[in-house]
């Protein structure tokens, strides 16, 4: 069902720091599949007002935005629907007409996630990590009514100040604290990163634990996740995150709901380059 | 040698009042027979500055560009190759690490159009119209020494300025004149225009003349073209120049010149849509 390119297609595209693959081999296979006149592409820029003007010059009709520009991008788009205003970070902007509407997708796929695991909202959990995406997935945590939470950051001011916004405690290590869900939203066990082999949590913290949720996704299988499903641990992993971000995106841009084998199977061709 | 999109793609585009289909599958065809990782996106805007602001943002390699921004674009660029400073008009964009350049294809094709049809510099000739292209195809006649020349221009103001500027005469119509060659830069012929069906030059003045150049492209076989062929006159087509101008933009944008072969396997594909 491959559509040849004309003056009809509509392009999306990506805008961060380090372009990877995952995202426009997702589209470009649902494009196809799907038989939609879309075409997306991946972009870098030193430039972000001008790249977002472009956006709108151009009529491009949506753009996933990443680290560095998550949070700089606020002050360029028109609205912020409640997922990127909650948490004042974006990786989603919308274009309608010249009217750029941001959302934050990553924080609708934990939403989801924790509903679809089916995560007891009592649960006590620790979350590792204070930066943009702790944050996300801080604040899905908190408005999915889960309320027994420990922000665990080694940076005091950023881990008080998402922690105490919140309303979970603090710590800047776990301690004798054994949670029942672990969350690791730090770049630890992250391909290419100074801490790539290391576990984001104590063996024996992860032995005492019932589910654990790590946000790396290159690769997804961490060495926390390995770690957890060899003691038999329920896991989420930073792949269905990615996937389910990247669907909605899909969904916003297209107005099309993939059905889920085909979600599956783009997934798949996603991650195979 | 179909290429799989990924991070490295790199987007050539087109910016123009109307975008059509000859150039995108043009340029696309080109870069799927040669294996080059391109892709070629067709674009309209009213915003020109935030257009050309998001070619340098998000590094865009090159664009067509049509009317109406042919004139406008000279300020929005770093540079005029001396193929548009002659005309002060641009239809093509290089973008090399934020630098932009431009250049004027058409006016580079009809300067090879004159040549490979070896028409000779002593011809008379009355070219009709007084726009943009009008200029360009002038002045390459000027540059490559073609001497004896008559504009043909109802606009009496836009008529003597551009005669007046390359050294020809200019009439408000032909009258008793009979060019060896006689040249359309006019939308006399075009598809969809009021004058689709009329001839641009009188019977006599073609059954006069030795060669007919029109640059009206769609359709290529124009009332004017048919009938010259049918007198047995030498012809220059509309097709012939965008083919060339589209193989120059493609040469410039990938440092890639495609063989005879593929071009006309191009130009035959891209007029197929």
């Amino acid at each position: 069902m491959q559509i040849n390119p004309d003056k009809d297609t509509q392009l999306c595209m990506s805008l961060s720091g380090r372009p990877g693959n995952f995202g426009l081999r997702f589209h470009n296979h649902l494009y196809e599949q799907l038989g939609l006149n879309f075409y997306y592409k991946a972009f870098s820029s030193q430039d972000l007002p001008g790249a977002i003007g472009g956006i709108r010059a151009l009529g491009i009709r949506g753009c996933g935005v990443s680290m560095p520009f998550k949070e700089a991008c606020i002050a360029l788009v028109d609205e912020l629907d409640p997922s990127a205003a909650a948490i004042q970070s974006i990786n989603t902007i919308v274009n309608t007409n010249g009217h750029l509407k941001a959302y934050n997708t990553d924080y609708i796929a934990i939403a989801q996630l924790l509903k679809t695991h089916a995560v007891p909202k009592d649960s006590t959990f620790a979350l590792r990590g204070s930066g943009g995406m702790a944050k996300a997935v801080a604040s899905a945590l908190r408005d999915g009514g889960y309320k027994n939470g420990l922000i665990v950051a080694r940076n005091e001011t950023a881990g008080r100040a998402l922690a105490g916004s919140l309303g979970y405690e603090w710590q800047a290590e776990l301690g004798q604290r054994r949670p029942q869900m672990l969350i690791n939203v730090t770049p630890i066990g992250m391909t290419g990163g100074p801490e790539a082999d290391q576990l984001a949590f104590e063996p024996d913290t992860i032995a005492a634990a019932e589910m654990v949720f790590d946000v790396v996704a290159i690769p997804s299988q961490t060495p926390l996740i390995v770690r957890a499903q060899a003691e038999g641990k329920r896991v989420i992993t930073g792949l269905e995150v990615i996937a389910i971000q990247a669907l909605e995106q899909f969904v916003l841009y297209t107005g099309v709901r993939p059905s889920a084998e085909q979600f599956k199977k783009a997934v798949a061709f996603a991650r195979a380059a």
